[in-house]
Order: C-alpha cells, then sequence, then structure tokens
C-alpha cells in the first residue's frame, strides 16, 4: 500500500485499513455506501501529487483509500462541440493526447501532467503556467460526476456553455479537495489547437518592471498571451548550478526575470512581429533590460527547461520553507519588497528563491537558511517563517494556497486568517453534504 | 411602488409590504435581521429587468422588496490588477464607462445595459453577446460580498486571479436568483479595451453550415472571435418589417444568417484580413453563400442593429411562446431539426422565429401562431408547446433556461427535468444557508 500512503513530498506517510480501486462509478458508489454504513472514512486519491496532503490518510489507520486510477477511460470526444469526458482517473498527459488527435487542446499546463489525473486536478482546482488565459482547472470544466457522501451519483456531466438551471454545484465539488464527495467523471472544455507559440526570456530590473510589461503585454497581445513568469536572479542560479546543461539566457546577471509566452493561429511570422512590438515598446519605455526571443522549438524548449527545473534544482540545493500564495497583481512589487524587508528583520541573511505566475499574482515565495545556518536548524523555525509570510499575504488581502489547496497542512491556518463567517458557511456546506464527515476528514475544514 | 412590484415584461404585477432602498451594506444587514425577526420574505431586486419573475415578489404581500439601486458606487478601479470593486446597484453601462475611463473593458453586454444593474447580473449569471469570448457574468467576478439570510455580511471581495483556500462560496451565490442571500458588491474582471473590432453579416443554408463556419472562425481566430450569433430567415423579415429604416444585408434572401465578430488589439487591417481569411476558407468549402463585412463603426451598428432589435420586432408583430434554452453546441443542428419537426406535428404551420447564441449553444427559440389562428388562442396552448419543446431539450441533454434562469417561472419544470439527486442537493444548500425560506422564496428552489 506504500505508494497510495505516501505523500509526494515524502513527508508524510499516512496508514490505511485498505487501498480500493474501483473500476466504475458504479463501484465507487458501493464502496461509499459500504463505507458509510460500516463508518469508514475514505481518502478519495487519483494521481496524489498533491502538495498538501490531500490525498494521503492520517495516522490514525481507521479510513480506506479509495484510488480513482482504474478508472482512466476516455469517455467521448465531442470536437464539434470543443468537449471531451473522461473519467476521473485519466492522467492530464493522456487528455492532452486525445485532444490533439482531433486538432484541439486542453490547456492545462502542470509539471506533474505525467502523473497527475483529472480528478484530481478538478477536486484542488489545479493551476499551472497557462492560468492567465485559459484559466483554472475551474475554468476548464463544463461538468461532473460525483459519488455523494451517502452512496448517491450526481450525474451533472453537463456538455454546455450556458446553463442556468440552479445552483452551481459542479463549482462547489471542484476546489474541494474530495471532502463533499468524489469525482469520478468531467466533462473538459478544449480549444482550438494553437499552430503558433512565440516564446521570450525577458531581463527585467525589479517585479515592478515586470508589472509593467505584463500590462503592456496585455494591451498589445491580449488574449494572445498565454504565459507569463516571474523568476529571481537566485530562482535562475540555483537551476544553472543544479542543470549543468542549461545555459544563462544573457552573459550579464540581471535582478529578475520573464518567461513569457504567446500563443496563436496564424503564422509564426505574425506572432513573431507581435512579440518583437511588445518588446521594442518595452525596451522604449525602458522596461526592459534585456530580451531574447527562441527561435525555434527546441529554443523554446530550453527557456522553458530555465522555468520548469526551478523546484527540482531548489530541492537539490537544499530545503527552503515553502509558499504558494496570491495577492493582486497589482500587488506583487510592493508585497515582494515589505515581505523581503520583514523576513531579513526576522530572519537576518535568509535567501528568497521567488519566482512563479505573476500574471495570476500568484507566487512560489521560499526561503531558505542564511549563508552558514544548517538547514534544519532553520526549518525548525519554520512556523515563525509561515507567520510572517501568512501575516503580510493577509495585510496585502491574499490567499495563503493560490493553486496548490489546503489539505490537512493550511486548514488550520486558512480558517486563522479567514473570514469566520466564510469558514461558518463552508462547516454548513460541509454538515449538508457529509453528516458524518467520512468524505476526506481532517482536510480543509479546520 | 408599482415599478417594483411589475415584472419587465408586464405579465405579473406582485404585491408587497414594503419597497425598502439601503444606501449600504449595513443597512441591508440590518433590514434583513430585522426581516428575519419577523419573519418577513424578502425579494432581493435591482434592476428588475428579468425574465423569469425572479424579482418581483408574488401576490399574497407578505414580502418586502429590497431594492438595491441607491447602492451604486464603484468603489475602487485597479488598473494593474484589471479589477473593479462595485456596489451591486451599479448599472452595467456606468460599468461599462467606468473600465472605458481607464483603458480597460467590462465585457458583459446585454440589451437592458442600460437599465440591468450587476448584482441582478451575478445573481442570474447573465449571458449575452461575448460569451463565446469571455463567458457569463460568472466568469467576470473574482470576489463578491454578500448579506446572508441571518443578517451577517460575508466579505468576500477577493482580488484575486487564484486563490484556493475553501469551497467556492463566489459561484455558489452567482445564479442563485437571490435565494441564497443578497450580493451587496463584488469585484469585476477587467480586460484591455480592444481598439479594433471586424464585424460580418454572412447568409448561410443550414444551422449545420453555421456551425462548420463557427469551428473554422474558431480554429483561425481562436480567442479573438468574440460574438458568434445564428438569425434565421424569419428572425431578420420582422426586424425588417418593423424597423423599416433598417435594410436587407443582401439583395437576396436566405435561411438563415451569422452576426460574426472579432475583437482584439493592433491594427484594424490585421483583423480586417483575418475576417477576410476565414471568410475567404468558408467560401471554398461552400460554407457561406454570401457575406458582407462592416467597412466602418456605423455600419458594423447597423448589422448589429438587424440582431439587436429581433426582441422588439418580435413583440411588435404578435405573441410568441419564447424558449430560452441551451444544448450542446455539436447538437444545434439536429436539435433544432428535430424540434422543428415535432412542433410541426404538434401544431401545425406554426411559425419558428430562432436566433441566437449559437457560438454558446444557446437558442431563443420562439413559436409563434400559425397563420389565421389568433394569437392568445394559440398562447392557451402554451404548456402543451413548452413541453414539446423542453422533452427535446432533455432528449439532447440540453438546459431549459440557458441565461434567463429560473425565478418563478421555470423552477417547477426544472424540478421535473432534472436529475432529483441534484434538486436534492440544491435543496440542502439552500435548507443550510436560509433554514426559514425567507429568502426570495418560490423562485428556484420547486
Amino acid at each position: 500500500m506504500a505508494p497510495y500512503l505516501t505523500d509526494v513530498r515524502k513527508r508524510a506517510v499516512g496508514k490505511a485499513l485498505a487501498v480500493v480501486l474501483p473500476g466504475s462509478t458504479e463501484e465507487v458508489s458501493e464502496v461509499v455506501r459500504l463505507c458509510r454504513e460500516h463508518h469508514i472514512p475514505i481518502v478519495p486519491q487519483s494521481g496524489n501529487t498533491g502538495t498538501v496532503l490531500g490525498s494521503i490518510p492520517d495516522s490514525t489507520g481507521n479510513a480506506v483509500v479509495l484510488s480513482l486510477k482504474r478508472m482512466d477511460r476516455i469517455l467521448e470526444v465531442d470536437a464539434d462541440n470543443n468537449t471531451m469526458t473522461v473519467e476521473a482517473g485519466c492522467i492530464l498527459d493522456n487528455v492532452h493526447a486525445a485532444a490533439r488527435q482531433v486538432d484541439r487542446m486542453f490547456p492545462l499546463t502542470l509539471a506533474s501532467s505525467g502523473s497527475c489525473m483529472i480528478g484530481g486536478n478538478l477536486a484542488a482546482n489545479a493551476g499551472g503556467t497557462s492560468v492567465l488565459r485559459y484559466g483554472t482547472a475551474r475554468n476548464l470544466c463544463l461538468g461532473i460526476q460525483a459519488v455523494l457522501p451517502d452512496g448517491a451519483v450526481w450525474d451533472g456531466l453537463y456538455k454546455l456553455r450556458k446553463n442556468n438551471t440552479g445552483y452551481d454545484l459542479r463549482d462547489l465539488f471542484i476546489g474541494s479537495e474530495g471532502t463533499l464527495g468524489i469525482i469520478t467523471a468531467a466533462v473538459l472544455k478544449l480549444f482550438p489547437a494553437p499552430d503558433s507559440q512565440q516564446t521570450a526570456f525577458v531581463a527585467v530590473e525589479s517585479p515592478s518592471a515586470a508589472l509593467k510589461l505584463l500590462n503592456l503585454a496585455k494591451k498589445q497581445a491580449d488574449c494572445l498571451l498565454t504565459t507569463f513568469e516571474l523568476i529571481s536572479q537566485r530562482s535562475l542560479d540555483v537551476v544553472l548550478k543544479h542543470f549543468p546543461d542549461l545555459k544563462a539566457p544573457f552573459p550579464a546577471i540581471f535582478p529578475y526575470y520573464v518567461l513569457m509566452e504567446l500563443n496563436g493561429n496564424g503564422s509564426e511570422g505574425q506572432l513573431g512581429d507581435l512579440m518583437e512590438a511588445i518588446l521594442q515598446s518595452a525596451f522604449e519605455e525602458g522596461t526592459v533590460l534585456d530580451a531574447c526571443i527562441a527561435q525555434s522549438i527546441a529554443q523554446a524548449m530550453t527557456l522553458w527547461a530555465l522555468r520548469e527545473n526551478i523546484s527540482e534544482a531548489q530541492a537539490r540545493d537544499g530545503k527552503n520553507i515553502k509558499h504558494d500564495i496570491s495577492v493582486p497583481v497589482s500587488q506583487i512589487p510592493a508585497f515582494m519588497t515589505d515581505t523581503d524587508a520583514r523576513l531579513q528583520v526576522a530572519f537576518p541573511g535568509c535567501r528568497m528563491t521567488v519566482f512563479g505566475h505573476l500574471g495570476d499574482g500568484s507566487l512560489h515565495y521560499n526561503v531558505g537558511a542564511p549563508e552558514g545556518i544548517p538547514d534544519d536548524d532553520f526549518l525548525a523555525r519554520q512556523d515563525d517563517v509561515n507567520q510572517v509570510v501568512y501575516d503580510n499575504v493577509a495585510r496585502f488581502n491574499g490567499a495563503i494556497s493560490a493553486e496548490h489547496g489546503l489539505g490537512a497542512l493550511k486548514h488550520d491556518k486558512n480558517a486563522h486568517y479567514k473570514d469566520a463567517v466564510e469558514i461558518q458557511l463552508m462547516k454548513k456546506i460541509k454538515q449538508a453534504f457529509d453528516p458524518d464527515g467520512l468524505m476526506n476528514p481532517g482536510k480543509v475544514i479546520p
């Protein structure tokens, strides 16, 4: 059972009575009914790639893990409707591949796409690097089927783009991390497959310059702007240190970088002209210090590798206290300046590795030990570091989880920072849907 | 009190104990607490432009109408965050104007934009003619503030594009038509103001040809395709009959037309080339019979007038049994053929006026009396006509309300067609939020 009990970051191993692997919605329903009869908690799990201990059981050993991995069928592709209906255990990469076969694209883009599954993507409302244009998992789903805590099956597999016939149950299940029921299938939105892309790596002086570039790019590229990622100098540095095959994009060193991508149809030439026009205006304004535009798919992949390997490079470089936070996009520069300063006062010399989705106001804001302090000594102060960061997130009206969810890791903290009225409403919903509290207990709800 | 009690289509006039006009969220909260204490039902109302009797009281006279119209302040415009925070009583046109002042756009586009208010737009999850690109009201809102049935204020005015810190309460209130609480303010998404547009009026043989054109346009124009409206020959005909100043777009008559618009930045020339390329491909495929592209804003407005005056022209032409329905986009042609045939069997000679948002799978599917039968005789058979249409909507896995909501007009029908499990979940939520049933009673929930 080990893989089903172990956190993806190996921070925790839970215990379970059993792991069950139903092969159909009916079997999920039967398992849920049986568990309810015997008052056994259920931990729904798909790819188990989440980072907030949301899909593994706790250490009591009284729960059953219900894995969706056998439910991996693509049920229907309706190209004219731009939808695909899939079971919850479909691996994200397989969804991508099935879309490509009909000249369509499913835009959810995550580092874990080779192992994460669509049920978990929806249960956690996954984000990633295309949110700027396409939204989070929530925005990419038209309907879901779910097994409810009493074993009933809700068939909400709507293939409709407009449907005002009642409360939005779909969005209630999406992002509820398996605490209200088990998503067993979903109708996903597809898009025309873009036939051209332009990728640029851009050097800027500060997050504030990056924000200026973002709004300039939004103005000129409109909806074609797909990705806008901020990368601090130190983030790039650790990648270059631990991935020696990767080359620095510029001979000089700059404080911050932006990875920016345009996607669209029409010729590469048009999109290329657009990218050049954006960077040209930015140079003229003094917003950009240097820039390179990928001249081929291979070059684009090299630039993306600089972004995508940050997490892995960081892990190789030592331990970090990680935060997945969001603030209003307009507040990112002030938030970073202010939080960095507060951290330097409280933990002099701590080293920041900051990167993330500036276009969405979402940062991976990671704090490492000062030079000379052992990682473990610094990690012992994790709660204090979290408090400085989260207090400041609250000050800037942000969220302490931007895209990773709450799971069993942040649900208590969340209750501290969130409006009590909102927590109360969440509890009312949980109580109404799952009065016995058997669905993924100890997650989300404080 | 008459304007507050009267349905926009003058089909019903309700009664009320009083109309209250609070000027702030605190005053809304006080009214709600008082009403709760005295067990008085509340009917929230903003612009009162809805078409399903959702915002007027019933005829018992035991309710209070709570109008949001005095709460019409724009609280904040944050251009760098592309958001605007507004009170619920803001008229949609005023939101548009405030966005334009900072070179941004709020894309919700409705015929009633001069009088409808944002609170109602959100409560009813309004649609309109830009949904294809920008989504419904739901997709245009980042946060809301609401007064709950117990008078507590939920401050969910998040300005965040990523926020995975709990259940999606925002989307639960959006589309709940005032039955779970009263939306008092909202954070709206803004977009770069597009500086060019291309509008075309296109003649096609059939809905099926229109669908082919839609997918071709989506492929080539990608996200720049903003509007794709289907107009039947008869729909155009009534407009030309009752608006003699408007000219037919083509010398010949065709079975169906499409109003198609691209919006974007960059030069008009580029967007014009794109529109021409799309129509060129469509002509080559034989998908399109004739087409004209507006050469000026004035010409574009004339083409739009042909679409926007259909409802009014229809009203002048006689009574109709109206349906606001949706099916999967791919099913529109088959749905229309099949439903038209069934109606002709049941009501020989009935006259169809069909138009709507083909790009979203949503149609205004209106059935008029056969030649020679008085309107009122035909309208007496409204329930039978509804049943043919709605039964077929169900057969095609559609929704009996695409964008107008349920109100007091369709909530019973909805319960008939909808999965009992879903209705049960809706009732659980209603019970959890509003156990006394005082919020907009007799609406949405059967």
